[in-house]
């Protein structure tokens, strides 16, 4: 095989067979494929596409490019939940600890926030202690004893993934479904996990701004899942608006222990319990999603799925006193509040402004490098549709960086539209594909 | 200015500006936007396309890239030629001496033959003692006191092109009419030219094989031509057989003598009389191409073509008595000769693969660290439309390599097509674009 008459065959629209895609991939990680020849074969993979045979090549050649976990000795069925990542979205800090309440194991290998979106990683981290950088035998243990576990990617885990995202996020490359597609999957097939849920956002903070596109990354992960005999289900939900009301890491721990201990918060809520519900379902565990979302809610009310965060939170070493007293933890040097301005209806939210905001004020990180301050964040009040009156709280921000205040305040006022006309609510579940 | 959006902007289809194409170009001649970046953007360029703006500006920069040749000092006009290169094609040799002894200047640079294509410099080097590595004093006095020079490319004429060209080697980007042109232009543009004559060959032998593409590279070539204020005609030309009979370095001198000496070799004569004449036409010292033709013609019965020939060869070192008596030029060891080996029509001719037989006879090479053999080569004796008889001398070999001989009167058998039915004999001038 030939590198060049290769990247010829992708540039002219035509399908590579899975010993091709292999020769290309694992060539690039062995570094007998440059770096150049590999960065022209990914812009005219993005350009001409890849179909699913291909798709699943690539995420196969990626996935095997490092460890497979293998979870055969742990009973019962393995569920994860993958999410595309949005503002706000803290949903697995709260569905994991449901789901193992409810019987089905949760092996959770997550990332950490980049640039607009936040990452569980961080989030735990936040949690004085929390370790989540756990080796196989603490991550089988705690999976065992737990029924879920939390840890970050490790290095023998699809390293061709990590190669090829940083070749993409410096080539232009990043936005292509099938890239993502094998990215994301050649991560999660490795866990060694039976089913996936797949929260895919769409809207003004997620990365695919159109249901179509959504949709398509979607039907893409789910064709690719499949091809590995996994089950799965895929949410499209929306993300034109922070989900729940609090931004930032130890922010969003403490929102999550407000659902974990009963507290009705409407779409955070709603989210959480459908896909644990969907995770409880593909685990077998009960016959239909809608069951599933009961058995969650029962295991909220019942306190089990609190009280399972609380063991998992004390098996990784995190310190569970600000779980049980999370109003002692450290604050912020500034608290600065947003008021409205004007009689209205909140119409619109600019979502990646939100999320960029959080991060000026310390909540994010531009590059992998930055450190987060885990106190920093906002508490986004308002949702699309509501009354909003003059003098309304609508933004609070918690940061120790004052010279970002005045900065991040403008932003915000910019990034929310109050409307004088009233507006719908947004459906929050958007599509369920199987 | 940054590195990927300005690849993410080409990537979406969008036209980038003068000043984005020369951050681009020079950040990467300067270190400074890395190979692989680089490559993303050429595969985005030659997938999405480049328009006649953005042509010009790649050409633009990458002229500017190195030494711009300054020839105001010599008088009259400076018309070039270009062929985009072909089997056989030795019009350079016979033209350059019919437009000099006509009185227009022929300043031309010209490159190395490649794979089944052979090049001027390799073709004037056949002749002992003949430089093409003059110094730009020795390229002046030269074309002052002769009329034409002919050079091979220096180190300083449109670095930036050669840089792009080996990326574009490596990583499937080479057959992009905008990149095509950007690389041709930079070149001659690059010599203090007034105007250019352009041979567009289309066909089984060219780079271009279908008229739709050779009409589509002559327009984008003459586009970024007046957009540098030269004066241009393109041809489109057969290459659907090779040009004249002979292929291989001195036999292509050899057949050029017998031109420059009125012999009437069909194709060959017809083709470079045209070529000349535009140049001549261009240069002013024609009213018309016609007109240029008969001075052309006139050029070579008077002897002054040929004596021209002389001077030049003379001045750029040359041993003449080559010229004078072509017939005492060494000989190849072997000389084989291809009978019909049935009666009927020539109707095809696989071009490409006769340029490669007479690579493979030592005439051409693979890489340009390869040797050429000056002797080596073939003589292709019939013209698509001819009248076959069995046993008629088809093809002459000549070759030091004995061990070579099978396998090429293989593939020249195979590369030729005898039918039952006569077939037109193909048209020389497809086109002429101004």
């Amino acid at each position: 095989m030939n590198v060049v008459s290769l990247i010829k065959k992708k540039r002219d629209g035509k399908t590579l067979k899975l010993e091709e895609i292999e020769f290309l991939v694992k060539g690039f990680v062995e570094g007998k494929v440059t770096d150049y020849q590999f960065a022209a074969f990914l812009m005219a993979g993005f350009l001409q596409g890849f179909d699913n045979n291909e798709t699943s090549a690539l995420t196969s050649t990626m996935l095997h490019s490092g460890k497979v976990i293998d979870l055969s000795e742990i009973k019962g069925a393995k569920i994860d939940k993958h999410s595309t990542g949005g503002v706000g979205d803290k949903t697995s800090l709260i569905l994991a600890p449901i789901v193992a309440a409810a019987g089905v194991k949760v092996p959770m290998i997550s990332g950490r926030g980049l640039g607009h979106t936040g990452g569980t990683l961080d989030k735990l981290e936040s949690i004085t202690g929390f370790k989540t950088d756990l080796n196989l035998d603490e991550y089988k243990s705690v999976l065992e004893k737990c029924g879920a576990v939390l840890i970050g990617q490790t290095k023998d885990i699809a390293p061709a993934d990590k190669l090829i995202y940083a070749l993409r996020d410096v080539t232009a490359t990043v936005e292509s479904i099938p890239l993502i597609t094998a990215s994301i999957m050649s991560k999660k097939l490795a866990e060694g996990i039976d089913g996936l849920v797949l929260d895919v956002k769409t809207g003004s903070g997620a990365f695919m701004k159109t249901l179509k596109d959504s949709t398509a990354l979607a039907q893409s992960l789910i064709d690719t899942a499949k091809s590995f005999d996994k089950k799965v289900i895929a949410f499209i939900t929306d993300m034109n608006q922070p989900l729940g009301n609090y931004i930032g890491n130890f922010l969003e721990v403490y929102e999550s222990i407000k659902v974990l201990q009963g507290e009705e918060i409407d779409d955070l809520k709603a989210l959480s319990t459908t896909l644990s519900g969907a995770m409880i379902y593909l685990g077998g565990k009960a016959e239909s999603i809608e069951e599933g979302i009961q058995i969650s809610e029962e295991m909220i009310k019942s306190g089990k799925a609190f009280d399972t965060f609380i063991k998992i939170t004390q098996a990784q070493g995190g310190d569970v006193n600000y779980l049980n007293n999370p109003d002692s933890y450290p604050k912020s040097k500034h608290n600065e509040i947003i008021y409205a301005d004007k009689d209205g209806y909140l119409s619109e939210v600019d979502t990646y402004q939100i999320g960029m905001a959080a991060l000026e004020l310390g909540a994010g990180r531009q590059t992998l490098e930055d450190k987060i301050d885990p106190k920093a964040g906002l508490i986004f009040h308002p949702k699309i549709g509501d009354k909003i009156n003059k003098d309304d709280k609508l933004v609070e921000l918690f940061t120790d960086k004052e010279e970002k205040i005045d900065e991040v305040k403008k932003s915000i006022n910019k990034a929310i539209t109050v409307d004088v006309k009233s507006v719908e609510k947004f459906e929050l579940i958007k599509k369920v594909l199987k």
